[in-house]
């Protein structure tokens, strides 16, 4: 299920105690991730492109994670969304998100 | 060219006068416009996402006219992205996206 | 309605042709605007905080146009959220937030 | 004292060495939450808006943790200053708040 | 003096109408480009640093137009300002810096 | 050498995986740090001030280490940056690089 990946600490939360949250949240994450003309990976991909531009290392990790685990996206693919994040971002962005992937592959 | 999206203003001025950054940016451009497992267009949609994640409308409308140009991408493609925008950077950088998107296909 | 406020030109397309997204959108607006504690104009003086802190002119603009007309917030509520917004995001954020205030204002 | 909220660790240096930079921050300070209109939590409620809309997660816990605390703000509260944060900055933001929200309110 | 800079129109009603704003906003800025170690040019090529890593144009033409009027920073100077810029925040912040530069300079 | 600081986790992988785009940030770095106005110095001081404006820990300390280790930055000048981080981006983001440099000067 594509929302299951936002079943984190926060979101458990959500489901017990806000459930009208949770459930548009389910709704969205549904909508955003059935893409017409692109498929689920190639939006994963934009995901982690958009995260790892952020200083947001906890959700570029989680995205990562989840295209690798998911949808079989490879080392090579992520590294190429990194080259646009270092052309638009700048090197600092492209260097945390290298090392979460070297993290991530590494074990 | 890959690198001919970005003889804007501000690069017209670096190529005349600032010789050594225009070199390495060209340089930057080619190497990661070359990805090895994801294509230019794939590459160029993630720029779109980037882009219109941060409210940097003149980079936004310039990325999503190169893709739609030079790579035939098309609005359903795009809107595919924003979806993306929507989820992980909120509605004002999503309405913002599909308004400029809404300008480009206008004319 | 709650969410009229986001029937700008992007969402009008988005309605006529993406009606997955307009759904979604407007079921998470009301979700967000029924707060179990915070009244919707205590929330809308804190969706002013947020968009004055970004460089978002044109959200920071409707966000304050809405909060005045629809639930009768004073400029002096609004100097009060761009107080905070000066003391967290600086002065460039803040003397812009002024501005737009102004600019709403005089007319 | 509404600065003693900033006597962090970067904030106990700057007394005792700038003390210019002490003097100034606290006025700034006191200015900013003596607000005409909006009393101090309504205020410190924007703060926890702007803070978790971005990616900085001290910030938020010590605004969570000062709201709660000084002003009785409670996690439902709380929580509708997240919705706001999801719709205007997307999922990873009111995750990340809910997780910090969580993680205070479990102890 | 220092803080005249500051007097745009959002900073006209703030001086007219929430004078306390005014004050400490004005004492802040006499600390801020007090520098102990730094001159005040030094510290004003900081700040358009800072402003153009960021997508505001306002700020950053503010800035740059500051620089060059008050403490006769030279273009040269500022491109070797925009160099930092593009290696840390992306070659979008560039090109716009380096366009702001141009519109500057040609008058 | 200027670019040996950027060999952390991150580049030590696309030094070994991916050369091209190791020869195009070498290259991008030493472009980036010869400026023709500014001295070496003056360029890391500028980069202290646009990491610490965001919420970039991580890069905000590699910056910080860097400049005081090879180019003798003392605490005083980096205090002269983060002032203006205070006018521009707010408490948040000087406290933070206030406690960086404490971190740092401690030891």
């Amino acid at each position: 299920m594509k929302y299951e990946v936002f079943y984190g600490k926060g979101m458990g939360k959500v489901k017990k105690e806000y459930l009208d949250i949770y459930e548009v949240v389910k709704n969205l994450n549904e909508v955003v991730y059935t893409g017409k003309a692109l498929d689920y990976k190639a939006q994963k991909l934009i995901a982690i492109g958009i995260t790892a531009s952020r200083c947001d290392e906890t959700a570029t990790e989680k995205q990562m994670r989840s295209a690798m685990k998911e949808l079989k996206a490879t080392p090579e693919e992520i590294v190429d969304v990194l080259r646009v994040v270092l052309l638009l971002s700048g090197m600092p962005a492209f260097t945390k998100g290298m090392r979460i992937l070297e993290e991530i592959t590494k074990k």
